[in-house]
């Protein structure tokens, strides 16, 4: 029999995601809380899909979840958490509530003042690669932003290794599809807006920028993002470019992530000189990285591919899920 | 009356739409030359569309064109100049033949020898915003690549005003549409690959980036180029980062665009810190530019966009063609 | 100098369609009337674009406008359409408020009472094709549907003909780029629903019925109709099948066309057995008829094809617009 | 442990498809055969993706596939299917080349003789949801076409229950994503020609017609088919007209498709008037049917959407494959 695992959001793209991985999942069973009114798509007679409960506190109680999936904006996320952590359920937070450490960060990004500062400061980023040893005993785990996903696997480990001239600065280009915007329609996620178009948006002031900057342990200054709109459904890619000091070959910076990821079992690395598109991370929970260098000026490039509904949103919650509730780390995901 | 036009290569993308704009130019009128045998797209009966002569030498010689274009690759443009210029024709080549100044930079991006090298000294490359005086007296204009066209524009002014740290790197990250890569099906521009995918190509490695360090002036090394396929038809967005000198302000940028652009019809600014998408410039020979300036670290991003087929290709050797022949730079393309 | 039209409704898809072909018109020049507000897209700076004025009716007076456009939902159509005779304008209305001759139809198809009945007696439909002569002399120019208008210029020759079949019952499988639903933001037309999807709506119940059966005399019930959503922005094919009678060979059937449409400047055919796409349309004026036929079982299938915004909208009502103002029909059309 | 089962053309569509599946199939394992060169695409460092080993009689004797896949052509089909079932493993193939019942079919529709005209009186056409019980003994199992899969699916209950008027004709307008016209690259599937682009081809000549002929059993001219291209990857929509005799209302017409699918695991029925959408079917093994019908004539439309590489292709094969070694219906595809 699976756990009964509950998620508020359901009906968002990247709650959408977490309902059909978790349908393939060896041991967790989703249950969809009904939370605000919405209508559902035609579905076929005699598949009615997952079971349904209205939310209340008190259902999810009743039910005994393990783990409740926040799927939601942040708004909505910051005061639903409270009173399911006092249900006794584990709550993995897919939005940016819980993400930027202090208050004041996520007042300077979310426009917003901070209505739970305490779970703030008590909320574990759920980065496994990272921070994998810091999950299990969590009561809350903020799930990553996609963008800084991406960024992240691909910076950390050289600026960890002391490799990366930060002072010349760093610079990720970032493209990502357009369920990354959400479900909610707009006319900037209208099909007529963006076919056949390419558009950037929040060029060097996006609020996934101070995610990258407290992961990687980096400066604000160092860091130039712009993060742009592809016209397709899903997938990130980042076009990552620094200069680096005690690299002799692209095999030496190759063999930096080798190190880093050699138990990894979401991180996969190209020979040198090989880009990972979207197709090769598409549907999966990969996080794909190629490696380009030019020894003669020092300069690199690192291609960062990730599926952002999956390892950038529903699939790094269940590894986190996993990881919570004492699975395999890739149950369900491979 | 119009003048007759020869174009040689009117199959492929950018003959096509050379074509296409010259059906609606007030003084010129195309004339088809057919130099290899390929199947036409059915066409409506009793809309033949333009004249069509089998080529050669003693046809362009009987026609008595002014201009003929080559819209073939770099080697048929080397083969058929010298016989189109001995009609006394004037030559507006867009492949690549005669964009790299010397036999050597030829012969290393292109991978084959040089077999015009005279010609090739003598090719004036026809950017017009930077290079209007060279082309009235022009027999050949060699019509330059798309992504230098979308670089070069948005560079040039800053590198000639000093206020590019040149030393700490300038980062171009360009995307293209499919058509980019011209008609010959492939693999890579399969609609199946493409569709709902984004991938990056000559990381660091691309030919059009000696055009750019030899209109700009800057160096090897100071330069980092991505290519990237966007699944779209039409449309180049580069994304260009960098730090500066002097600057206090997005204004004082924009002012050394202002400045640089203020007489020219085809390049458009916008509000500082405002982007153009694809849909601004698609299907027409316009290149925008969006200016983006933190003061605090120096860092500035350009977005530079064009329509590849048109800036980037027939709409700028059109633009060519008007200055060759005496004709409003604007005739035909507005 | 160009004559000053007015259009209401211009940041919709055919209301700006119709500002972008106005720009190119040798006599009339765009006038934008703001009616409700709405935010714009970021323009260039030094190209505001067409003249803005606040829409009223003294305004329109004051201007003294020939024409007035109305690209606006059929209820405002409804609306405003009475003032705007009031001021001498011709009125052109690209919504549905005055395409189905009855109150009881308009009633049944769009859910609601019509509030002009007279008004609705007296417009005259605007397929030029078919009813050129009523142009000239009409106040009030009811701009066919884009279904319709495919479907109509398709049938209506053939059962004038006599050689369908009718009581067999005539097929019409439609398909629609996106741009037909409209600019307004809905989940049915966000980018990730649409994007890699087909989907039918409105099978056997569109409102586009009743303007075929109207125009082309055929009866509720010999006449299938279902619309369907193509992933791309513009263009309609339909597919339409029915049985013949008195035809021997697909020549014949062409024949009616080709003296139906000898004089037609809008409407091309194809060889037979060949069939138009929507590239061949896209961005014209022109409906492009392709025939088939199986002379064995007397079964015919013709494809038709437009532009939407085009012959199926703006481009329409421009050469409506041409005839009721006296110009070429063609003038900015071609 | 997985029995191996060989995989002939996995660089294909179908078969990359069939590879997939397979890769998660609990029982079979696949093992890819090198039957001609061709390039892979660069593979992340350290996943190799399935055994691979080179093709020959021999090898496939010595590993004792119980199955082997086609995903050829159907002329390599015809020729390596003798040697194969040689070695004493089951041929399943995707090809046309067994799927016509005569050689006088296949010849008039595939332009070529049929070479193996014993194995294709011996070869069963598999179908399961109507041809069940043949597969588990057969040698040779012929996969059926895409299109003919949705069409029959839709189509033969209500042949077999009497009520289609087949004399007034059934039309099937029928949609594809370009996948279904395989791997290799052409013109026709290229990325500019097909975006924005809709278009019909084999317009009532199409080499799937005589499949459809052949299972639901009507006559050629009673049956009306349309093949056309959408510019997606994968999926199929099919929407079928006619009229019906003693059928009293949309619920007799589903009710009809009920008990025909009563116990079937793959095919999903909708509410009456409501549509699948090819998102609904996309990446599984489904094929669903929406019924609408006006009782007032009679006149009924089903909507059928599969997935081409799944229910159409792969997803089919693997079907069979279960049925022929005896594993669950549905191993590997729910």
């Amino acid at each position: 029999m699976r756990t009964p695992v509950g998620i508020i959001g359901f009906r968002g793209y990247s709650g959408a995601e977490l309902v059909a991985l978790l349908d393939r999942h060896p041991h967790a069973e989703p249950v969809l809380l009904e939370h605000r009114e919405s209508e559902d798509k035609p579905r076929p007679l005699g598949h009615p899909g997952p079971r349904r409960v209205a939310f209340s506190p008190d259902a999810v109680r009743a039910e005994g979840f393990a783990v409740v999936f926040l799927a939601t904006p942040a708004d909505v996320s910051m005061e639903l958490t409270p009173a399911l952590l006092a249900t006794g359920a584990k709550v993995i937070d897919l939005s940016g509530a819980f993400r930027l450490g202090t208050v004041e960060n996520y007042q300077r990004w979310y426009k917003e003042a901070h209505t739970q500062p305490e779970l703030l400061a008590e909320a574990v980023y759920g980065l496994p690669e990272f921070f994998r040893s810091r999950v299990p005993g969590a009561r809350l785990i903020s799930n990553p932003g996609c963008y800084p996903t991406a960024a992240n696997l691909a910076i950390k480990p050289l600026i960890d290794a002391g490799v990366v001239v930060r002072e010349a600065g760093i610079v990720c280009d970032a493209k990502s599809g357009v369920s990354g915007a959400g479900r909610k329609p707009s006319l900037k996620t209208s099909f007529c807006e963006v076919t056949e178009n390419f558009s950037a948006y929040s060029v060097l002031d996006h609020r996934h920028v101070p995610e990258v900057l407290r992961t990687s342990g980096i400066e604000d200054g160092e860091f130039s993002f712009t993060a742009q709109l592809i016209p397709i459904d899903r997938g990130i890619l980042e076009t990552i470019y620094f200069r680096t000091r005690n690299i002799g070959s692209v095999e030496d910076l190759l063999g930096i992530y080798r190190k880093a990821y050699a138990a990894e079992p979401f991180v996969r690395l190209y020979a040198p000189q090989q880009a990972p598109d979207l197709k090769a991370v598409a549907r999966t929970n990969f996080c794909d990285l190629g490696v380009h260098y030019d020894p003669q000026s020092s300069r690199a490039v690192i291609v960062s591919a990730i599926d952002n509904l999956v390892k950038g949103a529903a699939g790094q919650a269940i590894q986190n899920m996993n990881l919570a509730l004492g699975y395999a780390e890739t149950a369900g995901l491979l």
